[in-house]
């Protein structure tokens, strides 16, 4: 019987080369065989890439901080290596450089994207990489691509939606949390990056968070999805144009399109002390402005990589403050500011804190290793989704 | 106001660039100001890859059949260029060789992936890619990541569920298509290179399909789900490896544990006249093996691009002909083989052919242009779902 399976599997891995075109030898495919990213025992990582015509390679990732090129060496084979860390339990991605030009690692078959940004992902194992942030063994939630028509910007958009892993079954309503990205990202990066229904599924299964649904909107007023689910002559519009980001657009439809939408079609519990709202970098502006002009919407609220927003030649401070005296008066639960010691941003972010504190507005501060990365927002959904509804 | 606003923006893109990581300018953003691919009117393409310091490169991509390497011709600045076509419209994907390494175009933020086959996306404009699988602006249904357990298997795995526009607000049943991917793919193919969820709502909305829900299963026994959705340990386990192709187990989860799963979960038409089943090369060998083994369990069946499958050692000539005689009296309403012309399993599908003619069991055969690719699958799925439960 063992026999007969092994010579089986010669006839069809065989055939299959042969056959199939996910098996099909080709250069990518020959490139496969060697293992890249390799982690070892100590948490160290191995890049690797064949490339025997290539005059100079380097790798570059977020596993670093500041980003920098790591020049890999090149043996007699035209293999080139480079090794980085131990590093820290985690979700980096990274790229290769060959001659100039920047590639995925065709060794690693995980890709993750944030808007024109497409990584090679890397895992470093660990509880934080595998039980706070990875696939568990739990039950999990589910996340729908979930299509609502937006009056407000005149067009049908797209979101992502988690609903928890008991939705389909209970009767019970949820709250929700509305989830923004940041420039140059759309409604995928929440997931893709984010790691958002893992982080969610884990802290649930661990009595950590309560269930909750998870709404991941399109914050560039411009555009109706990402750039793979738009219609064709959509696909060149620029997601990060600078009009998309300050219109105030996307605000206005956030609060008449999407959480109307929501609370009409999912079971949920729509009252302020079961809605809250975070965003990172863009979406901790617009969640500013959302907040700001809604006070009393919102009894939790998130501002992650995000400071004083006197960099858009709009800022009116005077404006800003009387808003923010009735944000105040409407006495949010949670108000968490999140930023990394590095972030480019933290100036502004100081900026933000000074004015709060001024006015006696109160906020949790949360100030992380890192600068302005993934690293640091889902170190933040983490925090903040135990201290939710709560 | 005018000038206030351009001012704005000026601001904002000094700003932009320095504080969203979306923005910064790299190399990889250097070369998002290329166009490419470019799609001229007369449905030409041209490719562009900025590179001064790589010798040669190259663009392969299935608008060619056979795909082969079109050389790419380098100008003073270290532009390469090449061009290709007319193409008849659809959706294409390619990558460029530098130095002896296949990368993404990096101008070109869509990607598409079916399995460790990650691709940059070529539309060409026309009804076919625009009215048929593109995203147009009707009613779009809802396309689910769900997780649900497999005793069969021993493990919770995952799949995507498309439910049709109206599913959330109706009271009806739907019928229900089973789509099967092939080796070396995963749950994630059919929607990422398959456009399946945009084909069916097309059909929907232009009245040519009636609605239906379609759950699109992940065919490789050995693993709970796409790569990027795994458990850490799980994620070198090899998605293509044979006895993962021919277990039989993953045929046995889609009765056991899927359909099951989908009757009990959804509001579904359970019966064989509203089940149906297709898949295409090793989802085509799966789709035989459970319809064979389950005659009457559903009464359409699409078999695309996979024929006799005698190329694996355990096939048994007399046991297929009991089987195909059993299915023959369940008598199935639709069993639709299709095959693209220059396809290398064409001879395997002229054999099944073959054997169904022999014994009088009735099959719709369609022989399309091209070969084993999804833009063959595509328009079978196309063509199938309009015959579908009528």
């Amino acid at each position: 019987m063992k026999n007969k399976q092994i010579r089986f599997s010669i006839i069809i891995i065989v055939a299959c080369s042969f056959c199939f075109p996910g098996l099909i030898l080709t250069a990518q495919q020959r490139s496969a065989s060697l293992i890249s990213p390799e982690v070892k025992e100590d948490k160290s990582v191995i890049f690797r890439l064949y490339a025997p015509e290539a005059k100079k390679v380097t790798v570059r990732g977020t596993f670093q901080d500041p980003i920098a090129n790591i020049e890999m060496a090149r043996n007699d084979t035209g293999l080139f290596v480079a090794t980085a860390g131990p590093l820290a339990s985690d979700m980096y991605v990274y790229t290769f450089i060959v001659d100039g030009v920047r590639m995925l690692d065709p060794s690693n078959n995980v890709v993750v994207r944030d808007g024109s940004y497409i990584e090679s992902r890397l895992l470093i194992p660990g509880d934080w990489a595998e039980k706070v942030i990875g696939v568990r063994d739990v039950p999990h939630g589910r996340v729908s691509a979930v299509w609502y028509p937006s009056p407000v910007l005149g067009m049908n958009r797209r979101m992502m939606v988690y609903t928890p892993p008991d939705y389909e079954k209970s009767n019970v309503r949820y709250p929700v949390l509305y989830l923004l990205h940041g420039a140059g990202g759309d409604e995928e990066a929440w997931i893709s990056r984010g790691k958002a229904n893992y982080i969610i599924d884990n802290l649930i299964a661990d009595g950590k968070a309560v269930p909750m649904i998870i709404v991941i909107t399109n914050g560039v007023a411009s555009v109706p999805a990402a750039p793979g689910e738009r219609p064709l002559q959509m696909a060149g519009v620029n997601v990060g144009s600078p009009m998309a980001m300050t219109s105030g657009k996307f605000e206005e439809s956030l609060i008449k399109d999407v959480i109307p939408f929501i609370e009409n079609n999912y079971r949920v519990q729509a009252d302020p002390d079961h809605r809250a709202i975070a965003g990172l970098s863009m979406g901790g502006y617009q969640t500013q402005k959302i907040t700001n002009t809604n006070p009393g919407k919102f009894m939790y609220i998130g501002v992650w990589s995000m400071g004083l927003y006197n960099m858009f030649g709009q800022y009116d401070k005077e404006e800003h403050i009387a808003q923010l005296k009735e944000l105040k008066a409407s006495n949010p639960i949670l108000y968490y500011i999140g930023c990394g010691k590095t972030d480019f941003l933290f100036k502004g972010v100081t900026e933000l804190r000074s004015l709060y504190d001024e006015l006696g507005f109160k906020y949790t501060y949360r100030e992380s290793e890192g600068g302005h990365s993934w690293n640091n927002w889902r170190l933040y959904l983490y925090e903040v989704a135990q201290m939710l509804f709560k």
